[in-house]
C-alpha cells in the first residue's frame, strides 16, 4: 500500500491512551491534580488527539504551536519538515481556573458531566486568549454568527492552556454509534486486511445523495484506470459539533447505511466509520485539517469539492469564502504536499436523462442543481425530489427525521396553549 | 561575507527595471494598453518589488500567490521549498477598470499625476478583492481605524490584478531623499566595498533616542565578541506610507544625521538609507515582511524589538498585538529558517545614573519609560525630556517640526478668525 503519512517525531502516530495497567495509578494521581471542566466540545478535541488524528501534536497547543497554527498553517518539527495543522486545537480556561492552578505543572480534565477525570495534561503552560484574533485569523471575518465561535470561542474564558495529554481511557459516547468510529490506527489496520493498494476519503456532514455516489464510483474507476487493483473508499461523515439546521449524526448515519444497502455505493469497497472532529465551518482554513486528518488514518486520496467546510456569511447576502478558494489553497498546503487531490466534478439533476450526471454545459438548461437547503426543504414539507435524486431507502430516513422535528416542535406549542 | 539571501528562481535578485535600451519601445507599445491609474501607495510597492526587495516576486501577486501569502506568509518555489510573503501586495481596480481591460492581457501603469506610464503588468489575472477577509487575515482583526486600511483597502476597487511587472525607469521622488534610497543590489555593494563580515539591520520609522543607540551598540559589541571583524549596522527607517501622527520621513532623516553628526552612532560603521515599503501596522504579520526584505538587502542579523509593526487597538483600551507575539512569529516563520534574529534588550531612563540603560528589574523603581507618545508629547509642548534621553541635536530637529506643525494649525483658525 503507498500511503503518504505524516509521521510523527518517532515514526508512527502519537497514541495518547495510556495503557490499562498504569491507568488506576494515573487516576489517583490525577485527583490530587487542579480540576479543569471540559465541554463537550473539548471533549470532542481530546478524542481526536488522543486516537492520532492531529499528530504529531501530543495535546492541546502551547502557544508556540498555536501561533504557528494561526499565522502559518502548519508546524515545524525537529528535523525542519512542516506538517500541516490549520485549526488551533485549544483548551480555554477562565481567570478563576487560572488562578486555581496557579504554581501546578499538570491538571486533570473532568468529563462535561464532571462524573470521571478523562485526561492529564502535563507540563502546561498557560498564555493568553485573543478572542478576536483567533476568529479573524482562522475563519477571515469576525461577523457575527459563526457557529463554533458563537458555541465554543465567545463564550470562552480568557486563557489557552496547552500541555501533554494523557487520556486515562478511550473516548466513548455510548450512542449506538461508537462501532464507527475507528480510530487511525484500526483504519489502516482495516486498509491493510482488505489489501487495498489505494484508498480515497470521502469527507461528508450531510446526506449522501446520488450525485455523491456518481462521484465515488467515477473516482474509483479513475484510480483502476490509474493502475490501481484495489481502491477503496472511506466514507467518512463528521462526527463532532455541527451548526444546528445540519442533519443530526445518527440521522446522517442511518442514511449512509441505507445508501449502501440500497447498492448505490458498494459495500464491498467502502468503509464507512465516523469522524470524530467538531466542524468549524472556516473553509479554506478548515479543509486542510479535514484532509490532513484523512492523510493521518491512511488514505492517500482526498476528494475536495466546491466550497469545502463553507457556509453563507452569517450577515451578508453571499457565500463565506469563494467557492473555488479550498481546492486551490488545499492544492498549495504546506505539509500536504504529497496529498493526491481529486478535483470533485458538479453533478447535478439531469431532467431528460432523469438522473443525476455530471453538469454538461452545452446544456445548462436540462440540469437542475439541489442545494442542501431546497433537498432539506423538500424533505420537511414531505415532497419528493425527482426521482434519481436518491435512493428511496435513504430518502425516507430524511423524511421521516422532519417529520419527527416537527411533531417535537408542535409539543410545546401545544403544552403553551394548554397552559 | 556570510549572508543568508533568499534567491529568486534564477539565483540573485529579480530587477522589474527595463534596460534603458529598450524603453522606448517598450513606453510606445505601453501607450496601446488600457491603463490603471496608481495611488501613491500603489507607486511606493512598484518601486519595493522593481527592485527586488520583495524578491522572487516579479510583480502584483496573481491569485496563487495572494492566497498563499494570506494563508501560510509564504510562496512555495518550484523547487519546493518556501520563502516568506507575510503581506499581500496586490493591486486593486473597481469594475469600471475592470470593463476597461477587457480581454487584455497587458495593462500600462500610470503614475499618480497620471504625467507618465510607469510600468507595464503582463499576463495578467483578475480575480475578487475580498477586502474583509483580507483585512482579518492580514491584521487579525476587522476593527475600524486601522490606518492602510482605511487609507488603502478600504476605498479600493473590488477586484486585484496580477501579474508580470516591467517597470519603465527607476521610481524617484524628488524629494531630496533620492540618494538615501539605495537598492538591495546597491547596499549589497556597499557592504561589499565596505568589507562587512556582518550586517545587522534595524527598523525603525521613529526618531532614535538613545536607548536605541545603546542597543544598537551592544550589538555591535556582541557581534565583535562572537567574531565578527567588521559588523556592519544598516539604519534603515521606513520611507514609505505612514500614519498620521507618526513623524514624517524628511523630519526623521534629519533627526537620524544629526544623531550621526553628534556620534552618538558611529559613521563609520553604519550605512543610513530608506526602506521605500509602506507601513502596513500588522505587528507579527508585517515584522516579517520587514526582516525578509532587508535579507534581501544583504542583511544577516535583524534587530526586533517589543510590538515590531505595532499600535494600540484602534477601538479598544489594549494594544492590538500581544508585544511579544512579533518576535515568537518571526523566529518561526517559513522561509526565514536562517536569519539571525537579535533579541530586543529593553532599555529605558535610568534616573539615578541619567542616561538610557539597559531594564534593571532589581531596581525597577529608578527606570523611566519614555514611549513614543511620551516623547512627542514633550517634543509638542517645548519640554526638554531628561537630560540623556536624546542628543541635542536631534532634539532640537523634533522641537523644530512640532513647532512648524503648531503654526499651521494656528493659520487656518486665524484665517477662519479674519473672514
Amino acid at each position: 500500500m503507498s500511503s503518504c503519512l505524516i509521521e510523527a517525531d518517532g515514526g508512527g502516530l502519537v497514541d495518547l491512551v495510556v495503557p490499562e495497567t498504569s491507568r488506576d495509578g494515573k487516576i489517583k494521581e490525577a485527583e490530587l491534580m487542579p480540576k479543569i471542566h471540559l465541554s463537550k466540545i473539548d471533549l470532542e478535541w481530546v478524542h481526536v488527539m488522543s486516537e492520532g488524528w492531529a499528530s504529531p501534536l501530543k495535546g492541546f497547543m502551547r502557544e508556540e504551536e498555536y501561533l504557528q497554527s494561526l499565522h502559518f498553517n502548519s508546524l515545524r518539527m525537529k528535523n525542519g519538515s512542516l506538517v500541516n495543522m490549520s485549526l488551533p486545537i485549544v483548551l480555554a480556561i477562565d481567570h478563576r481556573s487560572k488562578h486555581t492552578i496557579g504554581a501546578s505543572t499538570n491538571v486533570a480534565l473532568l468529563a462535561p458531566d464532571d462524573a470521571n477525570i478523562v485526561a492529564i495534561l502535563r507540563s502546561i503552560q498557560i498564555y493568553k486568549h485573543n478572542k478576536q484574533e483567533r476568529i479573524a485569523r482562522t475563519w477571515g471575518t469576525t461577523s457575527p454568527g459563526l457557529p463554533y465561535v458563537d458555541e465554543v470561542i465567545t463564550p470562552a474564558g480568557d486563557w489557552l492552556i496547552g500541555g501533554d495529554l494523557e487520556v486515562l481511557q478511550p473516548v466513548k459516547y455510548n450512542d449506538g454509534l461508537d462501532h464507527y468510529r475507528l480510530s487511525p490506527q484500526q483504519l489502516r489496520h482495516e486498509f491493510h486486511l482488505r489489501q487495498a493498494d489505494a484508498v480515497f476519503a470521502f469527507q461528508l456532514r450531510n446526506p449522501l445523495h446520488n450525485g455523491h455516489a456518481l462521484l465515488i464510483n467515477h473516482t474509483r474507476r479513475t484510480l483502476l484506470e490509474m493502475g490501481y487493483k484495489n481502491p477503496l473508499l472511506l466514507l467518512h461523515p463528521l462526527g463532532g459539533f455541527t451548526k444546528a439546521d445540519d442533519i443530526p449524526l445518527d440521522v446522517r448515519m442511518e442514511q449512509h447505511i441505507k445508501v449502501l444497502e440500497d447498492g448505490v455505493l458498494d459495500p464491498q469497497t467502502t468503509i464507512v466509520a465516523i469522524f470524530p472532529s467538531p466542524m468549524h465551518y472556516a473553509g479554506p482554513t478548515e479543509v486542510q485539517w479535514h484532509a490532513k486528518a484523512r492523510i493521518n488514518a491512511g488514505a492517500n486520496f482526498y476528494i475536495v469539492g466546491r466550497d469545502p467546510a463553507g457556509m453563507g456569511h452569517p450577515t451578508e447576502k453571499r457565500d463565506l469564502y469563494d467557492p473555488d478558494h479550498g481546492k486551490k489553497v488545499l492544492s498549495m498546503a504546506p505539509g500536504l504536499e504529497k496529498l493526491n487531490i481529486l478535483p470533485f466534478r458538479v453533478a447535478a439533476y439531469d431532467t431528460i436523462a432523469k438522473k443525476m450526471a455530471f453538469f454538461d454545459p452545452t446544456r445548462a438548461q436540462d440540469f437542475l442543481f439541489i442545494s442542501g437547503t431546497k433537498m432539506r426543504n423538500y424533505a420537511r414539507n414531505g415532497e419528493n425530489p425527482p426521482d434519481g435524486f436518491m435512493c428511496p431507502g435513504g430518502w425516507e430516513v430524511l423524511v421521516t427525521y422532519y417529520k419527527s422535528l416537527q411533531a417535537q416542535e408542535a409539543e410545546p406549542k401545544a403544552a403553551v396553549l394548554t397552559t
